[in-house]
């Protein structure tokens, strides 16, 4: 019996996730009826091979068997358990016995001997065959009962049948599952996300693509791995926003980028004032050049001057008087954007040209899409078009943005996702942040559910910000790029800590969503080093990061502490940050000196990698103190005492 | 989509089980793209008819949804869950916001006459046809906004159409799940183990079934509900033991009843010095009339002199030098058993005589059944056995005797039995009963596995009890007979307080498995009593005791309380139990008082149906004290003070 496979998705419907060079641990329960050994081996394959790699599992105790296999490139592999009775081990053990209680042990020679001469038969290796075969002559025979034991009982002859077991009634887990390996952006990056229509140096224009290669420097320099544009294409004049979601707009007004398609083009073409697709071209080689990649914005929606609507009317939904449905959410109307009818009777030729969206870009050397909205879509769709895509393009990563209820957050994870917007812009207070990191790393979400923390969006300017100045700034910062793999802000005003609140509880005043924007990039007050070193700290040990989380008992309720740690002990780093970005707050902190390896007899050094400080200390129990005006966060790296003293660098 | 139903076994692979009568709870995660509203209903059917019942399941709260229903009758169920857009509800929720926006609604209207039409198009009921005919016109006509705004809005026309869903593209669960059920006794009963041959009046004769009757009025008088007996088939004379399980024995010497078969037969005679088969119908018809079942012992294996070893030698397994392979646990040798091949070639003629063997002793009465060491015999054939039986015996209840591992007991339970012996009988302190009635209470656990506690066997003389004295029998009864619905003890030891041990750790002095023994049931110090108290407290109000479980907070670690509910909150029942035998015991208990809907300002009765006493407590926290000389344990009934003074029975 095989039970419990851990991990196994929804009985197997959907693949877990790896990045490329993970281990993949494997458990699961394995036991047989009556008192017989077992042999159990984790077997795995790139899915589509023919032929399985078989690892032994280990008994971890009470039918529990454990075995790990890498991934080690990117792709889906298929994963099972097999296992079989040990025939010769359960033999084997019952001799010894009987030899140890001094018992007569001809019969059970000669059913030995049997054993092994199947195996012999059986061995397609023929050294091993006449290696068994003189074996099972030898049990046979009579003669000398301790050169018969002997060899009953060598190690060699146990290893020689190991090789040769018989699989006849191997039993197989109920079902092949999988895990879908990504790269390592998957799971691990800093995105900056900016409008490239904001960067011209000259009040009042429409920034370039060309302008927008300054951007790109200031996100390089500050350690960003992805740069993420709002929608790049033609924008509607139907219906056009005017500034702060004005419903009217004035000649002049830039519109919204998701009012997407004009007469230049829709899903597939550049909005003209940006430039041409060659300066998209050369915009995406200069990030490349810097060690950016460039994510685009997918978001499947059209203007009423979409080409769409007129070459395709039967891909919208029409009212009764005729007219296309406009996106709604009542009493609220969005008359510049036409959501699409995935269920149309030409839901083939649709989901076909949308698929050509993602293909056109990836042409064009994008291939990290962060989607608009997937849950106001067919999940069937998201299944569908990521399996396609990735079956050619096994390098494309897709962020969901779907703020919505968990489960329809997770669903999206488990059917291709690679990362997913979450909840973390609204989880300000110690205990929000705990509960809701305690729910990210359980089971049913920590293996197929991806985090990517957003401190801010141009659609979120969350309230802390609102009112906290620039500690809240930092604050954010920290906990967004320290307690997940991946996360993003978008810029430039949060490195300049600007949340003036629009209209709504959560908008900006003068967004960038509806009017050009200047952005000072020098303006008193930034933290745009702040935002260098954090990087630069997560770009030097990148693997604590997308590892294991576990908060610290610490004694006052505005601090919060986290071990972060790789894929060793040594890959560890202690975070602790003050909440309150109004007031200084101190507490003791306790931190379990055995799993960190430290001796509680020695000193040893914390390292705080963001102000630099290095502090000595001892003992589980520790005193830490934060100033949000100087810094509101300290990001420790342990450096134990090493036992010797030839040298001066004696802390690791 | 349909997602995490609980309860599920295995994703399907298993039934869950319940008692006729019992209802069954149903959750799932429900949800789909867009933000259409959602109809979900939970569907369930007898096993093998052709059509479902559908009860409209209840969201919870964040895309987890609940229904029930009660399953009626012995036997299997089917369920499963099926959901579908409510295409109507979702528009009419738009409409509604539209309006209390004053928004202009012509449209609106028009699509909702589609809808209801399209709706009187399915309908096959004429009456509610013509309606939606009509309410859809109403609709579509021009005319007074407020008079189609009324009937668009109207419960009727929401009711009517809620009959009429259109379900062409409804989704399914993954699977159709099950539910196994069974009679009360599977999940509620006391049990009594004797052996009849230790039942004669003159000592030195072997007991009949004759003289078992008195035995059975013995365990009628005490209030059990079944009795049990070891096999009680002809037994083997070749290396038949001696008294204290010696290797030899001597003439007149019975043998262990385990050792089965012999001249006079095997599995389906009766030992002949017990009497015939027609006494063994008289003593089944007896106990019947005394409101008691027989259940049997059966033991798959076999003593040399079995009829099988002749007849059907190819039934076990051969040793090289021709003889058959006895058991053996090095270095143990049990030399007067065989055990079957369940994997021999004639495995299937094999198979069926076992089943043959529960058929026949179905035929004489004979519905419950204790399988010894099931563990030992392969899975599939448990499977396949009790689904046969079941299958035309749906009231047979079988008892797994897997004295093994954990996931072992638990895939016994899942393939099929009723019932199963646990660790029980070595789980002593307050913390390792709580830990291990935790781990039963798990939803793996819980669903499937159905204990029955047995405070001590032939096999199982615990340690607790020789060195306890009577107070430790009391304890260990209270505990069997309230932790669980099922329990037991083997008598008259049990209830005489008689745990002399035997040679090995656990066994008895002067064991009656090989050796008649007589046993004075009027010998001073015994605890029929008591034994007849707990009982008759079961009888009354049995569904606490197969309910929910929770241990309160005490603090005191002698000391165990805990709440048993029933179906209702009005079936409650408190237990608190001094652990130790030797000393009193006093502490604080905790009791929420909300829950069991006491007033916190008013006096509250507990009587305690062990000690009959009554005690008038206040408030959260009140005073215990037991005293294991007088007596171990309270069981308590609350006494809910009535609002009214009208009489003078103002307790509940």
């Amino acid at each position: 019996m095989i039970e419990s496979i851990d991990p196994e998705i929804d009985a197997g419907r959907f693949p877990c996730k790896r990045i490329a060079g993970d281990t993949l641990d494997v458990t699961a329960a394995i036991f047989t009826d009556g008192h017989d050994l077992l042999t159990a081996v984790l077997r795995h394959r790139r899915a589509g091979a023919e032929n399985w790699n078989e690892t032994r599992m280990q008994p971890l105790g009470n039918d529990r068997w454990h075995a790990r296999f890498v991934v080690e490139e990117i792709g889906r592999y298929e994963y099972g358990i097999v296992a079989w009775r040990d025939e010769f081990g359960t033999w084997r053990q019952g001799l010894s016995r009987k030899v140890d209680a001094g018992l007569e042990v001809h019969s059970e020679l000669l059913e030995g001997a049997a054993i092994v001469a199947a195996a012999a038969a059986r061995s397609t290796d023929r050294d091993d065959a006449r290696t068994l075969e003189k074996a099972a002559n030898r049990l046979a025979a009579g003669g000398d009962p301790a050169l018969r034991l002997e060899t009953a009982l060598s190690v060699a002859l146990s290893d020689t049948m190991d090789r040769h077991p018989d699989r006849v009634a191997e039993a197989h887990g109920a079902r092949v599952l999988a895990v879908e390996v990504e790269r390592e952006r998957a799971g691990f990056g800093a995105w900056y996300e900016f409008f490239p229509r904001s960067c011209a140096p000259q009040p009042g224009r429409h920034g370039t693509f060309a302008d927008a290669r300054a951007r790109l420097r200031h996100a390089a320099a500050m350690g960003f791995d992805v740069v993420y544009l709002p929608p790049i294409h033609p924008i509607g004049t139907t219906f056009r926003k005017g500034p702060n979601n004005a419903p009217v707009s004035a000649a002049g007004d830039p519109g919204s980028p998701w009012a997407i398609g004009a007469a230049d083009g829709g899903h597939c073409a550049v909005h003209t004032e940006l430039g041409s697709l060659a300066d998209f071209d050369r915009f995406v080689a200069e990030a490349r050049e810097l060690g950016l990649e460039v994510a685009l914005d997918v978001a499947f929606q059209c203007s009423p001057d979409h080409p769409w609507v007129r070459e395709h009317p039967d891909w919208f939904r029409h009212r009764p008087d005729g007219s296309i449905q406009y996106a709604e959410n009542p009493p609220k109307k969005y008359q510049d954007v036409f959501p699409l009818d995935f269920e149309c009777e030409d839901w083939r030729g649709l989901w076909q040209a949308l698929l050509d969206v993602f293909r056109f870009w990836i042409a064009h050397g994008v291939t990290i899409f962060r989607v608009d909205n997937p849950h106001t879509k067919p999940f069937a769709f998201w299944e569908w078009a990521i399996a396609e895509l990735r079956a050619q393009h096994s390098e494309c990563i897709f962020l969901a943005e779907a703020f919505t209820r968990p489960r329809i957050v997770q669903y999206l994870a488990k059917a291709g996702f690679s990362q997913s917007y979450t909840y973390f812009t609204w989880r300000n207070t110690k205990h929000e942040l705990q509960t809701y990191l305690q729910d990210l790393h359980e089971p049913a979400s920590q293996e197929t559910l991806r985090p990517n923390f957003f401190a801010n969006t141009p659609d979120i300017n969350p309230e802390f910000l609102q009112f906290g100045g620039r500690a809240a700034f930092q604050i954010r910062l920290v906990l967004a790029a320290t307690l997940t793999g991946s996360y993003g802000i978008y810029g430039p005003p949060y490195e300049l800590c600007i949340a003036d609140r629009g209209a709504g509880a959560e908008d900006y005043q003068d967004s960038e969503k509806y009017q050009l924007r200047q952005w000072n990039l020098q303006a008193p007050g930034n933290i745009i080093a702040f935002v260098q070193r954090i990087n630069a700290i997560r770009r030097d040990q990148p693997n604590p990061w997308r590892g294991s989380l576990r908060f610290l008992p610490i004694d006052c309720d505005d601090l919060i502490a986290y071990l972060r740690t790789g894929k060793t002990r040594e890959e560890v780093m202690l975070v602790v940050v003050n909440l309150s970005p109004h007031h200084a707050a101190s507490g003791w902190l306790e931190i379990p000196l055995e799993e960190l390896g430290l001796d509680p007899d020695h000193t040893f050094q914390m390292h705080d990698l963001l102000g630099g400080a290095t502090f000595l200390w001892q003992g589980p129990r520790n005193y830490v103190a934060l100033d949000p005006a100087s810094s509101p966060a300290h990001v420790f790296r342990v450096r134990r005492r090493l036992r010797t003293e030839r040298d001066f660098d004696y802390y690791l």
